[in-house]
């Protein structure tokens, strides 16, 4: 019964099962509980708002009940209920100046405990066997780096001895045992990851992600309000989204996913419809040229001016940025003229204080003339797998931030995006007028 | 250092020196982080009023750093903070009516998670190194009994490595793993169980139990004003204390502790004063009479009348409520007269119900009459190793009550504690007449 259910023959069979039996999901799962044909084992995974109070958990144990009565064995991730994280941190602050990672990594782990035995008791009432896990009794190891671990293995022993015995394993998101058996957490996005590495361990056919929104749109719904739901996306588009500013999924499960082939469903715990799935690339659909407009105000333009042009001084700058664990997003520099350059890059808001240090101190150095901070940018992105046979699109979007009197301050691109960095205040109106340009708007 | 520091030559050499320190620590302690003579190890648990909130937590912090400037090295046992405990039962309760066990316990012990990692950044703002331990990092390890779990085993290794390299084990308090490798939670009192169980297996010089009374009094001092802290009590009278109502220590706590000859101090945590030495009996000391006159109105009491005086229906009765785990305390069978006696005994009020099933039950099968239920009764107790040498206590005592016109239904006694079971409504009138009679009233 659980080789059936829960093991495959190999990871070729499984892609082929997988996608094909979630082009069904897509239709398939409109009825709440409705079947999910061919999927043996899927990772049900639930955000804070849909366990954030007694009715919402007692909602989430419904849908588990109707999910496994179609035959669907279910393995659950949940995070800590609504704001219970930002209240221990609170609590903290309130306590102590100096806050260990090892000992926030302990205090927040307790919140995930509430909402998945909680949950589990919900379950009980429904007659469905559940039995919570932490990180730890699940066999989630990390790398040591309190506060943002990374998984290092999954060995999920225990979920497979439950599942074995029709227990409903409901595990902890956000957290793991370090190889040094302390405590940790995996920081932002760290519930999908769990989930989605738990659904690569376990070989599930499929990771739910539920949230409270409906899945991944053309453009954030609140800017633009003729933004729609985007049925099916690949892997690659998500990534550029969850890059560049789409709050749905964090960019770190969706490069989990990708890479272990693990095909995700985006969808609403309020209304249990259909969302967004995220999957390996299907050449046999048609693809749309642009998928989604993006937006993100939350970093910061650096310039260091009058750069000598010479070999390795990119380099000194950006290795003193990595040596403090800023990640830089865009970088542009200018072709040099009279032998000396300008170097531009965007960094998290957070990190800019971090970052003028390194870039001042590299001023004398590198024989540059100044540094310039500027935190009142945003970067406006196209995302889509079809730019790639259209090269259009670039002209089209340059044509149409300029009709509007935006002005392009910087530019990257990759072949299934373009991000153009504008003043903050035109990131909205810059948002709505591509929406429209490229006809998202259902 | 840590040989030195932590372990001893034998168990002989650490009683002789224990009780040695312990009589200079009942004079010492008296300045607040006044050096403990002779301690070199001390266990310090802080229940849940000592850490209620980002004050108090502070507050306990600055204790454990003035201790540790003496040169003592300290482990930490902490409780839930104030109603957190209570506060997830509510929650449970809200969620589902079904509550398995191990779920349950999976939910409480997130209360000590939080409580011990904010008190680790407290003392981590004051420069003292500090690391929150689970239970089942601590290695305590139980049975598979949740909600009320028995300790196994105190592994411990992880607070030695703690210990030796000058780092405060900040140890959660009533919990524990299983052998079944779940999280489990030792019951009422589980938290000082806890600091027991780990100066035990650490052999700590002492355990002092903080909480927001300032020792074990003569009676409660809400009922008799003139009530005082008793400065110093034997492990036999604080057991007899704490099983006829008085709630300082958890009767299993004080237990454990006079099996591993662990002596205690509960004091309080608000004034810091020394509080009750609990030890070994000391027979150079002179004893008081009576140390304590206690009541617990908790109990109910079963009569089954009519029973056929013949050999094993005391026993069929006492297996039936063992199978059901209910606990008899006080157990009275009269003489028999014609060949049929009564027998009565008390129970938890919370099991009364269960005790009748069990009782009615058997009537027909033993042939006895009828079952009588009352919940309308206390107990009335006088406590004092002195009793032993003393045989007129009883009858001051039954002479007092007397006078003050109330009656006595049953009477049961220990070498050193008498309990009268009185009218309910008669019980804090006891206390007091008694308190007077044997001029306890300092």
């Amino acid at each position: 019964m659980q080789g059936k259910a829960h093991t495959r023959a190999s990871r070729a069979g499984k892609h082929t099962c997988g996608d094909s039996a979630l082009r069904q999901t897509g239709r398939r799962t409109s009825r709440p509980g409705g079947r999910l044909a061919g999927v043996t084992l899927v990772v049900q995974k639930f955000g804070g708002t849909s366990v954030a109070d007694a009715d919402r958990i007692r909602a989430v144990a419904d849908h588990i009940a109707r999910t496994r009565r179609t035959g669907t064995s279910v393995i659950v991730v949940v995070s800590a209920m609504g704001k219970t994280t930002d209240g221990l941190i609170r609590l903290a602050e309130d306590v102590s100046r100096v806050r260990p990672g090892r000992e926030l990594d302990m205090l927040l782990t307790a919140g995930e405990r509430i909402s998945m035995s909680l949950l589990c008791m919900a379950l009980a009432e429904l007659g469905v066997p559940a039995a919570s896990f932490t990180g730890s009794q699940a066999g989630i190891i990390t790398d040591t780096t309190h506060t943002k671990a990374r998984i290092l293995e999954v060995k999920g022993d225990r979920l497979r001895e439950s599942l074995a015995q029709g227990v409903v394993p409901v595990v902890a998101g956000f957290q793991g045992v370090s190889s040094a058996r302390d405590v940790t957490t995996l920081g932002r996005g760290g519930s999908d990851t769990t989930a989605v590495a738990l659904a690569a361990a376990l070989e599930a056919d499929l990771c739910e992600i539920y949230t409270d929104v409906s899945g991944v749109f053309t453009a954030d719904p609140r800017v633009v309000p003729t933004a729609h739901r985007i049925p099916r996306i690949s892997f690659e588009e998500m990534l550029e989204i969850a890059a560049t500013g789409g709050k749905v999924l964090a960019l770190r499960s969706v490069e989990f996913a990708r890479n272990h082939h693990v095909p995700l469903h985006v969808r609403s715990s309020f209304t249990w419809e259909p969302g967004t799935v995220v999957s390996e690339e299907d050449s046999s659909m048609e693809q749309p040229i642009v998928s989604s407009v993006t937006s993100d105000s939350t970093e910061a333009k650096v310039t260091i001016t009058g750069v000598p042009d010479q070999p390795g001084i990119a380099a000194s700058v950006f290795r003193g940025l990595a040596d403090r664990a800023i990640n830089v997003d865009v970088i542009v520099q200018n072709t040099s003229h009279h032998g000396t350059t300008d170097i531009s890059f965007t960094v998290p808001r957070s990190d800019l204080e971090g970052s003028l240090e390194v870039a001042e101190q590299l001023v004398p150095r590198l024989g540059a003339v100044s540094v310039i901070a500027d935190d009142d940018v945003a970067t406006v992105s196209l995302v889509g797998a079809g730019m790639r046979t259209h090269p259009g699109v670039t002209a089209t979007m340059f044509e149409t931030l300029a009709v509007a009197g935006i002005n392009i301050e910087m530019i990257s691109t990759s072949p299934i995006r373009i991000s153009c960095l504008v003043r903050a205040e035109h990131a909205e109106r810059a948002v709505q007028v591509l929406h429209a340009a490229f006809e998202l708007g259902g």
